[in-house]
């Protein structure tokens, strides 16, 4: 429990490179005359807000039993407004919210510092003082309310892992794909609620203006936001174990058994998806040929050029464009629509959430692969005999027997308590995505706004 | 065309348990040769089975604490395939569950009596016998086992509100529109779990060939079966009041007052839907303007032929004609697509089952009247200002405020406890309709064999 | 310049009922302060225009060889403004071209002369001095210059057949809907060119605002203007013939015999459609089924709620609502799209412009009536053994055979010279109609601004 | 193995009409002891049917005026029953028509020799004998009536330019896929008449059963088959043109001029496309924006997967899955459909076939590359800049003024005698390709054969 205090932190690539930072104790990595960069470690553990239903809303309120402390801001890339905003939000909680710890990825503070600084990048020799004592207790070991001195921003910062095990709270500032990535970050581990804020590009997972952070982050802190959880799929990937006949070489067989070895864990490369996971067979001019089966059972072989699986949260973005329905991200469901198929008959597909949905790759398709791509992200190719495997993060039903064809870390017994469509405070808390939300109403007015639905003809021959 | 002669009084519920009826031999209505037909008032109370749910399975067990002993058998009218079916399947009852009592509708009691009938109808004049004993209790008030001599089979009838009160099982003989038919009788009640056999039509409700009745009613009978559950929609329908301006004369005033009483309690002519509820213009040149609300908020006018509302179990009929989605039963939501709508961006909507979503007809639509149909069947016509309200039956969530605007009998809670994809065995087996199914992936085989989903081309000119 | 003396034209029922009106001789039939009603009848028989082709134009010129004389002005009936706006565009014809003559329908003069009157409707006893001298010749007979003196407008009347033997030029003044209206009128005889204004609403056969209607029809008089051409279908009705068994009783035979001779005559009430020709159960429950055959050959039996025909012209309306593509008005075809099938697999189709298409209402739909309607307006239902055929007005191509089969009045040889997706001038310039367009590119804008068309959504998510 | 050894000569249209020529034995390239192969440069150059339409028909009569000599015979490669077929095909036309010759590409040829061969391949050694005698006239000097002894069957083979010039018409062995790559080679040059046998694939292309090989070989033989015409697309790819500051390097100018050359010769290398045209991102993540013009007006600029361009023949094929309409062959005309766009309101489009469409690559898709494939074979990349101009080969029109911006080749004035849909005999024969029909109602089988056009449901709730 007791945080080392030292900086032993895996630098990243990056900053080794540029080398003209010495660390000695205390904290602080980097500093220009604006910003010093501290190693989250330094932090104590995230903590997480109590959602909490109510009989009136489809929304939960998101209670703080601890104050929240660690706030982790996530943008869009070497884009000049976006970092400007940042910078503007930093600010505030700096000024405002002394209590408050502004956690950045390795790449936003080499950002931050190169496009903030105004007289080169200075080394800190300084002794910290608000720095935590060696042998401090557990909660001496996290430091809280210090600022450095003269207005100098205190930015922290470390490895995936610092940053995962410190944050209570993400604020995206971009676009949808900003926040995609941010809770990608969390692909396994538990989400800290999002509060994003949309900055020139509108889109269904931005509730709120830039131009009202400083309310809407009150709002939050304050334990006054409603959020709206949305559930993500998972994908596990599952690659073709090649034949062994006797008479195969030794050297081969060792080769083969190390594959399967690490096919066994391959489920650990599972991949959450917030969106989509999309099939599609690229620029290849065959069409692919794939099985599909629900619950272990053969739905159908298809012949298209895809398949898109999405989440109700995703139903307004690929999925639309290949012909799926609008799906209310309070259905607890799976889409599943075909991409281009060579049948008239291929409507779009709702399936429960406690299904288990299986792709294979027809071993037919010789010398094909099929490109995987989850939430925009593309994978690694799948190629005959491949399958994956999609179910919801909150588990599936399985009938009694043998699981021995299920891929390591599919759980076979559904949880049922994270099943209802507005999931249980404590049990399901850590499942799924809690957004902090405007209104009961955001997706009324979203699809109205973003997608143009239902416009209406101008023209107006019939009604005379 | 006799009625019975004693039989006058009113079943209540208090009765039963009271207690102390005394039947003689009054129960024979009417006779042929072949049926003998008594009033269903001398069968016991219905009883429900028990819904076990399982961590491995979409289906739940049903099992009968107390033995299954009044079957409700609904056929298609007037056809001599199912006539001649229903026939059997009573004579089957009769010779191999003597304990089993067959209830059936008025109609097709005058239809058995009129088509078996050897030596015309004949009026019971003779003493009961194989009544109940005078002074028998609650338990022997109920006549069980015995039967006519001479393998004469014995039927029950009454009217709706009796057999409703009295079923423990439905049995159907005949297409998806008998089954809608038979649960309709139930509309505002508990729905006994139904048995449904095909006869010549195919359906996504029928999981049985009829030939294969004696095995299937064997594993209902001894709590081998296993149930789906199927969600309905109710559909309240709000009547525009008619204006009233303080110089309306009393008389208008008075036959305004006694309209908005009768609208008061219109939420009971409330119906229930297992497949859809359609809003159409019919044969009116005049296409229809319909505002949409979702959880009160205006969601978009819409310019279109109709709209349909499904239920997952209607979303292969006729929303599948009109451009929805195919969705799973377990699927606990509001399918919402329109019918032919001006407008190229009017994409189907797939709405969380809690949600409340209120259609009102234009003012604008002078002259206009609206079809409304629920399960196929034709509902008075709408008008300007009138308005629908269509909620799941598991109840829906509403903001806290006032409900001033909802009609009575719309609950303003929702039950959680019923929103579960796999509804809770003992809060929610009054809701919806419990379907004896063949297997876990009946919605798997029935999407291939009765949509020809995903039928490939033949063609195959891409593949050289 | 002779006006002929006697009114003999037959008279609006309406006319007939107000009575008040003396005709006397000179052709006045009805005046107030502000307008003078004269018979159409004097003026000379219509002239057409040549359409020109050119090598670089998808439009045509439109030349009149003969000075344009006669215009008939078509409004929306009972619109203030639309009237306000027809007063205003036939004064300034009055005012600025003195040759050309205003024609209107019976109705559309009841309405000017009630709502234009200043001091009560005045009967004309003036003799006219302008009116035509008796026993003036044919071509003497036409009025053309002459203006009553005091400013007062004169308007032409006259029966339809009137109107049609003299209208040189159609101006519309509303929407879509009035044009469809206006062509109908020259159903089967041939159409003038149609020069219509947009007066509010938005419609794809109105290119031309209102306010420019001064240089609009100062571009079509001086043969400035260009044309686009629009073919429009044939509808052919063919009732079932009773079937007539040799036991029938004479008088049935008789009234038998008297049907077929209708029914040989049938194809006089044959329909153009500009538009659409739909077919829709309307508010049956029951679905229809209806047999399709293309060229004699049978291509398929739905069950729908009903299937749309439409012209390129009519792609844009009801067509598009059921699902159809969009098509350009030059591509020469016939578009046949169901409603709501109960099928997944009947994709619109799009048939060459010399088919031939039968529609046969199915003998299985026992009691049911299908509604026919043609550019919105409901015709005689249709009944179980009822056919339609559809065709170009251009004609079909028909095999070598026997035509008995066929409707009367379907051309059974195609003139090939219509087939040009541009058709030449001189064969078919009495064939479809010819619209007045603003530029070659009325369509590209018109999808836009009118449809909506491919409004891209705001949001962004796959874009960063 | 060994070549031809006298035969250098380059064959010209000319040369044929001079005559002269004195072929000897020296015709024989390669042979096995059941083929002879010899150069197709001996055979008389192809000589066109006429195709004569027909008032009371849709497709049109083929007439030999002079006697069909040439086969040019195309299989699908490395399939055993393919090249069984096509062995007794050959066998047939060497048995029962002596002065027909087989022509085949070299690579079948190839494929012959080695797997028909008993003995090895053998060099002829032997004098010619069969050859032409020397001094023989022009008619004499094409060898058409010889056979070698022993029943070898002689076939003949040449570059692809001399199969072009000598074939009178293609018969095919395959699937759709053969005859896409049949027609390629005759790309830019006018199409000999298609007779096509289906092999175990159908299609839409594929009229014929190959069982039925000799019957409907005799038909088009003696002038009694009909055929249809299907029309193409011309695809213009215009690469951008890089820009030239004067600053530029005298090297770099010079580059960039040269570049300029060779794009105003690009145009030679524009591609027919018999069924599509399409654009795809292909396994790119980024969307890409791309900009529509329809006769040089801006349509619409569209963020989609991709788009597709077909003709009527590929309506049924990748269109039909984009979710197009089923066009029959006869509609002149372009389709335009949109590959999951990101928007709701993009509805293919129909556009006449006289319309001239451009495709631009927006330049805002920095780094991103366009997929182009012509009837399923990939072409070149396209770029930020580069644009597709697609437009029928029957010609388009263009208004009056610059064509600068248009590639060279597209022709700017229609010829209209080439648009009637059903084309003129004379005119167009060398337009398009046609292809031997088994009737005129293959359309109507094959959409419901090949497609499963319209199946209805098995279920039947609706209809009780």
């Amino acid at each position: 429990m007791i945080e080392m205090v030292h900086c032993l932190w895996k630098r990243s690539p990056l900053l080794a490179q540029v080398g003209r930072i010495r660390v000695r104790s205390y904290g602080t990595i980097k500093e220009n005359s604006l910003i010093t960069v501290k190693s989250c470690k330094l932090l104590r553990n995230s903590t997480f807000p109590e959602y909490v239903g109510s009989p009136h809303s489809k929304l939960h309120g998101m209670i703080w039993r601890q104050p929240l402390q660690n706030v982790y801001v996530v943008k869009k890339p070497w884009n000049d407004d976006v970092r400007q905003a940042m910078y503007q939000f930093i600010r505030h909680l700096h000024d405002q919210y002394p209590a408050v710890n502004v956690i950045v990825s390795e790449d936003v503070v080499d950002e931050l510092i190169d496009e903030t600084q105004e007289q080169g990048i200075r080394i800190s020799e300084s002794g910290p003082g608000s720095g935590p004592s060696p042998g401090s207790d557990v909660a001496g070991a996290t430091e809280t309310h210090t600022k450095p001195s003269k207005g100098k921003i205190t930015l922290y910062t470390g490895s995936v892992e610092d940053v995962v095990n410190k944050t209570d709270v993400i604020v995206t500032l971009g676009g949808d794909g900003t926040i995609l990535r941010a809770v990608s970050t969390f692909s396994n581990a538990c989400v800290p609620p999002v509060l994003s804020f949309a900055l020139g590009t509108l889109g269904f997972l931005l509730p709120f203006d830039f131009s009202k952070f400083a309310t809407t982050f009150k709002m939050v802190y304050e334990s006054r936001a409603k959020v709206l959880h949305r559930s993500r799929l998972e994908c596990h990937v599952v690659r073709k174990v090649p034949e062994m006949s006797d008479s195969e070489s030794s050297l081969k067989k060792k080769q083969i058994q190390q594959w399967k070895r690490q096919q066994e864990n391959h489920s650990l490369s599972m991949v959450h998806a917030m969106n989509d996971i999309v099939l599609h067979r690229g620029g290849q001019p065959n069409l692919s040929s794939m099985d599909i089966f629900i619950d272990n059972t053969h739905l159908t072989t298809t012949t298209a050029d895809g398949l898109v699986f999405a989440t109700p949260t995703g139903s307004t973005a690929y999925s639309l464009s290949s012909g799926g329905s609008i799906v209310h991200p309070l259905v607890q469901c799976i889409l599943l629509s075909p991409i281009c198929p060579r049948s008239l008959s291929f409507r779009p597909l709702i399936l429960p959430s406690i299904s288990h949905v299986m792709i294979k790759m027809s071993e037919k398709n010789r010398n094909t692969s099929i490109k995987l791509s989850i939430d925009g992200i593309p994978q690694q190719d799948l190629h005959p005999g491949d399958e994956i495997h999609v179910v919801s993060e909150n588990g599936t039903i399985y009938p009694q027997g043998n699981y021995a064809h299920l891929p390591a870390g599919i759980p076979t017994v559904k949880n049922n308590e994270n099943m209802k469509p507005v999931p249980d405070t404590k049990a399901s808390h850590h499942k799924g995505i809690w957004c902090v939300a405007r209104s009961e109403t955001d997706w009324t007015s979203d699809i109205n706004e973003l997608l143009g639905f239902n416009s209406s003809f101008k023209q107006n021959s019939r009604k005379e």
